[in-house]
């Protein structure tokens, strides 16, 4: 069903009084070292880092590498996490796929229908052929990589054909492939003057916003300059911050706290309903 | 050590007299019947074809989606399919992965280290610092994407900053990331003039070029226009074309004619050392 998406992400950002995501990004060797000794390390953590934000948070978002990185079992484990996030929150898979038709149509089939995420991140590079099997999932969203938090998002994101940027280039298209409600956009919190520029090209579109916390974007900048008119509508992410706070066996209170602390700070600057 | 990929696609271009890469994009719908029901039908199938052509390639390309797709079982046929490759044979990694440094560390890590690639195809969407941990891998070599043979292409890479297209300065970037000669472009064989200038600009740089056969690109262009001065250099792929030559039992020696066939016109073509 189309806009299905929509509705579940406004749905939850309701429910919980967020736009928390926290991002589950697992290394190995920064995980509590008692839990390091157990089987199923990686699981544990992060189901119990679930089990203590779930109520506080609009969306996790699990990025594949980490897990692909472990070989077949960091896959299954990966497939484990996503299942046992509650169904009203949004799994966002961030797998920055992008490829051709025939072959994006396996990576939609993937992250979609094998693991199970209600939205993906995906590379705009080979242009709207290669992101269709995504968008033909209807009830699902696609996040499109519009400027990314990292430095190297200088070389070629900001080339300009004259008028506009190339980031400002995808931002357009996107909003103009989102016929069925199920696009969306990556922009950083490092550029809040873009992320102004990408929410006057898409008023309506979620964006997925990285990069607060360890990578140095500003929460007031992001909320005012991300989120749609309504104070909804960004997905604000952080990972290391949150999934990290304590390397003790308080590490999933610790990271509690820094989600509530995460989510009242955002509020604060948040347009009321 | 440096440059020791480019000695390896060197020696086996030599060995087998071939610039020919077979794509072993494997749908499971499209093997041959009698296979689909014996056990683990595609590695059967992905083996049989590397049996009856090794003597005859540059290289193998293996598209993780279509393993992807098939889950966590899909995956451990990709690594004993890539297992199964002769070592003297070059095996591409086609993953066209994209993200920033901290998490490209986990692809590079799970593409080289735990597939065993020699080479992998990588978006060049967000950066150079994302392609550095990749590039950290000197002894392999990383494929940048950079014009594709599909007609999303069209979307951005031809953007064009008032002197030069997306893709060309892709081109130009890449090749000056190249201090360890570990650097490739992926240039698509349904774009023969603009092959054309990514050669010019790049004249060592290793060229993956999809496109031909199924795709349409021609193949005197595609040779005369993506080899080094000296004939070589060029990996020109081949995927439906070849694993797809027959239905029936005759698979394997009809993927073989194929690769033949596809080998012979394409050294009409080349520059003869």
């Amino acid at each position: 069903m189309a806009r299905e998406f929509l509705h579940k992400l406004d749905g939850i950002t309701e429910k919980n009084n967020s736009l928390v995501c926290v991002g589950l990004d697992v290394e190995m060797d920064r995980i509590p070292p008692f839990l390091r000794k157990e089987a199923k390390p990686v699981l544990k953590f992060s189901t119990a880092l679930i089990d203590a934000t779930a109520d506080l948070v609009c969306a996790y978002k699990v990025n594949i590498a980490f897990f692909e990185a472990m070989g077949i079992e960091g896959l299954e484990t990966f497939r484990q996490i996503l299942g046992s996030i509650p169904s009203d929150v949004v799994k966002i898979v961030d797998a920055k796929r992008g490829d051709i038709g025939n072959t994006a149509r396996m990576y939609a089939q993937s992250c979609f229908g094998y693991y199970g995420g209600d939205a993906v991140t995906a590379s705009p590079y080979l242009g709207r052929d290669s992101l269709q099997p995504f968008l033909d999932y209807e009830d699902r969203c696609t996040f499109v990589l519009c400027l990314t938090s990292n430095p190297g998002s200088k070389d070629f994101q900001y080339l300009t054909d004259g008028e506009k940027p190339l980031y400002q280039r995808v931002a357009e298209s996107v909003a103009g492939w989102n016929e069925k409600g199920n696009c969306g956009l990556v922009v950083g919190a490092t550029h809040p003057e873009e992320l102004m520029a990408v929410r006057r090209i898409a008023p309506e579109l979620p964006l997925l916003i990285p990069g607060i916390g360890a990578q140095g974007g500003d929460v007031e900048q992001t909320v005012r300059f991300g989120t749609s008119a309504d104070g909804k509508k960004a997905i604000i992410n952080s990972s290391r911050g949150i999934i990290y706070a304590s390397a003790g066996d308080d590490f999933a209170q610790a990271a509690r706290e820094k989600t509530i602390e995460l989510r009242d700070t955002i509020n604060r600057w948040r347009v009321k309903p």
